[in-house]
């Protein structure tokens, strides 16, 4: 990479850092101003970044992808218009600036210790393909108090940079000078680049295939927060409403199964499975699902795929469906742990007891008694809206919503103390 | 590293995980009980721990390690009993461990949802010669439901397997198989090859000098909570009752000066230099610091060193200070969040429209008004106890007590719900 490259990444960083300092500060009725700003810049310049896309998609054409990732990148005015209602929404939810989350009074010294929410200060957010992601994270990081540093796909920068070019000369006057930025190049080596800027960007959150993750994580000198693949299962135990599993193993696997709450794995208590699995897998396959199973699956579904190990394993994020026939429950909780991403995972049972044991026992982030795995996400949680799904344990777990964007700060009064001991 | 010893470590990572699914869930008179057995077999093991510290003293005094090392290093009977007596008050502190944070019900779509306190799960703790650190560890991991996995110091391998070795034996009936474990090598390389193991560690928590946590956070792929160094500072405003100053001032750099919490910088109002910093330095230079200041500094205090840009970025952990004479309040904000290390700063003001801005604006984990930066310290917030100050933003930031060793859930109970939109 060119020093000049290096050197106007370097400044992007900086500059947000110290941008971070006024954002972090700016009154909500500022940042709900800039939402308002932003959608209706977006929906009067909706025709621009259609030009813009169109170049996206020429190039797409050219260099022959396929067909579900031209479908990713297209914009529409209505795709535009729906990104312009997602802002307009951020603006009705509560600022999760500010807030004391805990005050106390220290018993050993007399303190007044206020536990503050503050936001986290620059965030880099590392995307593929999808360009309304753009004006996403520009609203979640605004509405949050934090600068932002896109990197979108280089299939999408044409389409990225219209939308982020609409959207901060819409604010320019509101919010402070370098608080929204996008990377300026196409180059990949920009991205480890940008990993290295420890000192001026606090956290990272990738959102994208395996290979962009696992890159990212491993080259990153920032935190980061990975936005990674969900093996996903519903267990139906021995005890369960077979008419309710059938529908909720239904839905999870087919209303939307290019999604990380997708069920990818059915597991089934061998007392029922000569029962459940006979018409569940008439209905897969009247919905095109392919199922692969284990032996005993494969002897009560006649001509069926043998899953191997490595189905197990797999986010299949298409039709597919592994099955396997376990003979307890603590063979579907260890199975789960072993072979799951510990994203959100289901038992469907009448049971309670059993059911207390699922729910405690299986490691993931959102663990469910009798609903479909599809639910894990910010707006059906009722938290508005979401900048991912997080599958780590640290700092942010499920959903990641605006109070996941903040962290912390202990702000102590005293009356002139000093330490004794 | 051969390939037996990556397998041991392989081997001591996985049985933790394993052991993790149990320890997550005992109840808390368990791990109290084990506490118990923990500080009374220290107790009555105390010679074996003093003889097995006495050959890394040999071999500390061999290689002619300074006298402060091996003061941290020596182990008597005295501090045994201290560590007996943390373990003891692990004991009485809350557990944290299946707290419902929050409980609500989605308005989309009915679904309970409960966001449940749980361990992280496995943790590796990375720290040098202190061999009082492992019981800490252990201990504190116990009471929040964690399996953890010790690196000390190699100087003190025998003192630490010694202790490691004192508690496991006690507790061995109490704990699953594996929860608690130590690093069976010396070589440095193992460390490395345990911070890849991301698919059964969830958490590393160096805690040492900057050659360490640099090391760690470069290396490893498992998320990293740094227990970095701090360049605290106190601000002495214009409008500061100077003998509160004063005693603050002399308390914050003189009281402890070895630990992270100390100041190392202080800024002074020009418009009270003259005043505050004559009385000031005669009483430093009675403790024994010496002042590196700043031009306007060496104008009030005559014959001291002018002060370098190198200076105040030092973290000296000795009686050493570094001083400025700031114009305003704005400098010192700027100066602090610049030069600092977002650990602990206090401004000492009878004006709270300045101490406003000075704690919303300085970018720490902990901001005082009128007290010691000393302060920053788990059992000094009333937390009970502490693994350590965590200079990240991202999940724990400062004192990282019982709380900040866990991590949460969702488990959600539906009524047979499904996905429609």
């Amino acid at each position: 990479m060119k020093e000049s490259t290096k050197n106007q990444i370097r400044r992007i960083a900086s500059l947000a850092r110290q941008a971070s300092f006024d954002m972090a500060l700016l009154p909500k009725e500022i940042k709900n101003k800039a939402l308002t700003l932003m959608a209706q810049a977006l929906k009067k310049n909706a025709r621009f970044i259609i030009r813009q896309n169109l170049k996206d998609l020429k190039e797409a054409k050219n260099q022959r992808l396929s067909q579900a990732f031209i479908d990713r990148l297209i914009l529409t005015e209505e795709r535009i218009n729906k990104m312009a209602k997602s802002l307009e929404q951020l603006r009705g939810l509560k600022d999760p600036v500010g807030e004391t989350i805990k005050r106390w009074k220290s018993p050993v010294n007399g303190l007044i210790i206020n536990k503050v929410r503050v936001p986290i200060g620059v965030i880099a957010i590392i995307y593929e393909s999808r360009p309304d992601v753009t004006s996403d994270c520009i609203g979640l990081c605004v509405k949050s108090g934090n600068c932002v540093i896109l990197r979108g796909g280089a299939e999408a920068l044409n389409s990225n940079q219209a939308i982020y070019r609409i959207i901060t000369q819409a604010v320019a006057k509101f919010l402070p000078k370098g608080s929204i930025n996008i990377m300026p190049v196409k180059e990949r080596a920009a991205i480890s680049f940008l990993l290295k800027l420890n000192d001026d960007i606090d956290l990272v959150i990738p959102r994208g295939g395996e290979g962009l993750i696992k890159k990212v994580a491993s080259v990153s000198r920032i935190p980061v927060i990975k936005h990674y693949k969900g093996i996903c299962h519903v267990y139906v135990d021995k005890d369960a409403n077979l008419d309710m599993a059938g529908d909720i193993c239904f839905n999870a696997k087919v209303q939307r199964p290019g999604t990380c709450n997708a069920m990818e794995s059915m597991l089934v208590h061998k007392d029922i499975a000569a029962r459940f699995l006979p018409a569940m897998s008439k209905r897969f396959r009247q919905a095109g699902v392919q199922i692969r199973g284990c032996r005993n699956t494969a002897k009560i579904i006649k001509g069926i795929k043998l899953a191997t190990e490595k189905d197990y394993r797999t986010e299949y994020l298409d039709l597919i469906l592994s099955v396997k026939v376990v003979a307890s429950l603590d063979e579907a909780i260890t199975h789960i742990n072993e072979y799951g991403t510990h994203h959100s995972d289901s038992i469907v049972t009448e049971n309670n007891t059993s059911a207390r044991k699922f729910l405690e026992r299986i490691d993931s982030a959102c663990v469910y008694q009798n609903a479909s795995t599809r639910f894990t996400d910010g707006y059906q949680f009722g938290l508005g809206a979401e900048i991912g799904i997080s599958t780590e344990k640290i700092h942010a777990r499920g959903p990641m919503a605006l109070e996941e964007l903040t962290t912390y700060k202990y702000v102590i009064y005293g009356k002139g103390q000093i330490r004794t001991a």
